[in-house]
């Protein structure tokens, strides 16, 4: 049994959520990897360094000066950091990127509709064999946001879709959970209603919920992508909140789990 | 038979040598692993971040924003970017500090008359099994100059202590050989004359050099050191010059070999 669990820069940006989330993914048993977003720190230091940030529909426009500052900030910083607590917690963590090891190949996002992407990697292969004989070692992955080609170029990827290609990849060979934790407790009937958390979805209820009007938007692709990892192997997909880790296995638990039945 | 070879910053601030010295690397047989030091950039970008730069004998002092700057270059850029380069060469390089897999434990140095060294790294143990353990998996490991404390705290360490004690701990269970490469051609007997390189240090050697006065100063420690890792178990350090790599195992092959016999 492998979890792959992954969080969102809001929670890298909150230390007290980052410390609680982190001792919860310390308790987890079995085989589990880690994926971190990035957080609002490259921002923050592309603005001291006068580099403009460049974002189109919420993805930002990495170029050669930005790809450095991430590759600073994503795959030093920010993953050390989560290392070292996560060894001092007890968790036997190992931060890598996608080129380390060769874990994550991907090609450069080709300039479509005349927006060019910059240095953004669209995952091409996962090397699900070299992650498990990590996992295998007792090491916990934890994995930043970055890739590479293969022929020396670093690209800035998307952490959901590490996570989900990565617990793809696994499912090959063993059983994986997917947790995709950020601010809400998961998907919501009513977002200003905290109570109205739908705690299953399957495919029926998704195409029912849809039908009712009450899953739309921006929801509906993340929902197709954990029902595509569903349909490749994965076992489970879970939408949470970083603070409910610590209730996973537990009754207490309280989140959207998304399976094929 | 593994190497562990230990690059310093001079060689990383010249890309066209960097790039010579990773193809000779690439080329090298068996188990390996790579150290590599920080060079300028750490400075610069504490420069144009206007963080002072202090530094005492040579060593610098490292206070919490200086860490962070030397974690994001070292662990992140410069080491993601030398595993990046190796793997386009098509050696599987995996880029991790001492935190990383617990491979190497410190404790910040100690405040000692009055100097502070703020967050830099005493080296304690490695963790040779696992290394090992990694460099079995076919893997390279690339070493940035960071440690931590096991209690959550990331640690400045110099990367030729990091070589050294790394070279220490796998002869305990493997034929090491240990090289230093840097800017010169090794241990001269008159720096100003390239011919007088010394090819072959000995203990006996080493005495009678000293007591010629040819061999005096910095290089005495550095010698020291080399003998104290033949002492414990190293079957020989070389020093050498970056670009002497491309010449390792062939005739043409000149450094200073430093041996027991």
């Amino acid at each position: 049994m492998i979890h792959i669990v992954k969080i969102g820069g809001n929670v890298i940006d909150k230390p007290s959520l980052l410390d609680s989330f982190l001792e919860a993914f310390h308790r987890m048993d079995g085989g589990k990897v880690l994926v971190h977003g990035g957080g609002k720190l490259a921002s923050n230091f592309l603005e001291r360094l006068q580099i403009p940030v460049r974002m189109i529909d919420g993805r930002r426009i990495t170029d050669q000066a930005t790809l450095e500052i991430i590759t600073m900030i994503y795959g030093g910083l920010i993953n050390k950091q989560i290392v070292a607590r996560l060894q001092a917690l007890g968790t036997n963590a190992i931060g890598l990127t996608g080129a380390d090891a060769n874990l994550i190949k991907a090609t450069k996002r080709p300039v479509r509709q005349g927006i060019d992407y910059g240095f953004a990697g669209d995952v091409e292969a996962v090397d699900a064999n070299r992650m498990k004989a990590l996992i295998e070692l007792k090491l916990a992955p934890v994995l930043a946001p970055l890739t590479h080609n293969q022929q020396g170029q670093l690209l800035n990827t998307n952490a959901d879709t590490i996570a989900q290609e990565s617990a793809v990849a696994l499912a090959a060979s063993a059983q994986v959970t997917l947790l995709y934790c950020f601010e809400n407790r998961g998907v919501m009937k009513n977002p200003e209603d905290p109570e109205s958390l739908i705690p299953l979805l399957t495919p029926s209820l998704y195409e029912q919920y849809k039908a009712e009007g009450l899953i739309y938007g921006g929801m509906i692709p993340k929902l197709d992508n954990a029902f595509a990892a569903l349909a490749k192997g994965v076992s489970e997909v879970v939408i949470m909140h970083a603070d409910a880790l610590q209730n996973w296995g537990s009754p207490h638990f309280a989140a959207t789990r998304i399976r094929l039945a």
